[in-house]
């Protein structure tokens, strides 16, 4: 499967707008070029396909016009997929960082993506065009189609970190356990997770050179506890992924 | 602390040749910029330092240059630091995912890479200067001097790898269990890492696409066990950030 070094599409998502009343979806660009020429789709072939924030299912190929436009016939399964039960509370990262993220935020799956400023966060990192939803919508789907889910994470942006959590924190995360990570309390992961049957994870991680006192204190006085990475010290995009990696080992064991 | 958008260090690394009789360790570049920009060390000011491979220990700044050249006066533990108990096979990506893996691989902790084809890898990925030690080289530093650790893993390239798997591989990696992440089977990790107490582990990560049925059924008849990431498929340098953390946090709990 050459892709030419493109992201791996490993269920095509369309986006609710596109499917007619007759359940015809009509593609082009990168889903169409994907079938056509990763796939090798020829009409009469079936390819994996899901809706956003919906079901997933089965498009059949009716049609491959001269352009490399490819019209599906898509029937989506009625129960929606689950959203993930975890969400993330995270401190604006640079730029370069954010864009390396969102694809993998997506894939790992995260429900809902909270972006904060925070003491340490340089405030030019705010003014990327990957803050905007035409920036990232694209990446996060590019997640999604890697990892076969059809849930899209949602998105705030939050300029005041003491406003958030004093004020937004419980409509955006009403209930679940808390963790935040930094070093030097060990608060098993897993155990917390076992304590919490059933209940969404928000999990907290700041930004490089961590959280400030203030902002430690405040987390913990909104229910945060403390976990524990070990003793190695890891880059923000690095941690975000290792701590969703045993946040959804420890959901998928309780 | 602002670093520009550059690596976090710390702790600085000194390479073993660079220490005189004295002691004394005279650093330009990266590093002094470091101390002088970030760190705004004076004369007399202490440093967390390593020693590539050896222990860590304490810098005093005894002088530093109009050039920007400082000089540290070193002293390192004897003992050197123990390494990481987690090797990796992991067939070539691409060097654009190779060049972000290298440092997050040495923060995250392997003691061996064992880099590899496979039907998979595409022939070309061997072209790249970052499988020439001074491609990879300071990237590995700086992954280490991020997660403040001093033991620089091992690496390994390898072309063929049918002769790596029958001929080479019980030399690199003796004993311990053998893990490949490869969806559909579940062995709890952490099961494994406890039946084998006080082993290292070896773990395999194949390319985008996965390993084909010739790679998994020699890598199976040669010891290794299939994990299972869930039912989400990930891209190859998240899926390695994701089960090198569930395995240090399986061996620290072990």
């Amino acid at each position: 499967m050459d892709r030419g070094g493109g992201p791996v599409v490993n269920l095509i998502l369309i986006e609710p707008g596109e499917a007619g009343d007759d359940g015809i979806v009509s593609l082009s660009g990168v889903r169409a070029r994907h079938m056509v020429q990763v796939l090798r789709v020829t009409p009469g072939h079936e390819v994996r396909v899901g809706l956003i924030d919906g079901g997933i299912g089965v498009g059949t190929v009716v049609a491959i016009a001269e352009d490399g436009r490819v019209d599906l016939r898509c029937r989506f399964e009625a129960q929606a997929l689950p959203r993930p039960p975890v969400d993330l509370l995270l401190a604006l990262p640079r730029p370069k960082v954010l864009r390396r993220l969102w694809p993998q935020l997506a894939a790992l799956g995260v429900g809902r993506i909270v972006l904060t400023n925070a003491a340490r966060v340089e405030r030019n990192y705010f003014d990327t065009h990957l803050l905007d939803e035409a920036g990232y919508r694209p990446l996060l789907v590019e997640g999604l189609q890697q990892a076969r889910d059809t849930r899209l994470p949602l998105v705030s942006i939050h300029r005041q970190f003491r406003v958030l959590v004093e004020d937004d924190l419980d409509t955006l995360c009403p209930r679940g356990p808390r963790l935040v990570a930094h070093p030097g309390r060990e608060t098993p992961l897993a155990a917390v997770v076992r304590e919490h049957p059933g209940e969404r994870v928000l999990l907290a991680i700041g930004p490089e050179g961590g959280w400030n006192d203030f902002e430690l204190r405040l987390l913990e006085a909104h229910g945060f506890l403390r976990v524990d990475m070990g003793p190695r010290t890891l880059r923000t995009d690095t941690a975000c992924i290792a701590l969703l990696a045993l946040l959804h080992d420890a959901l998928r064991r309780a």
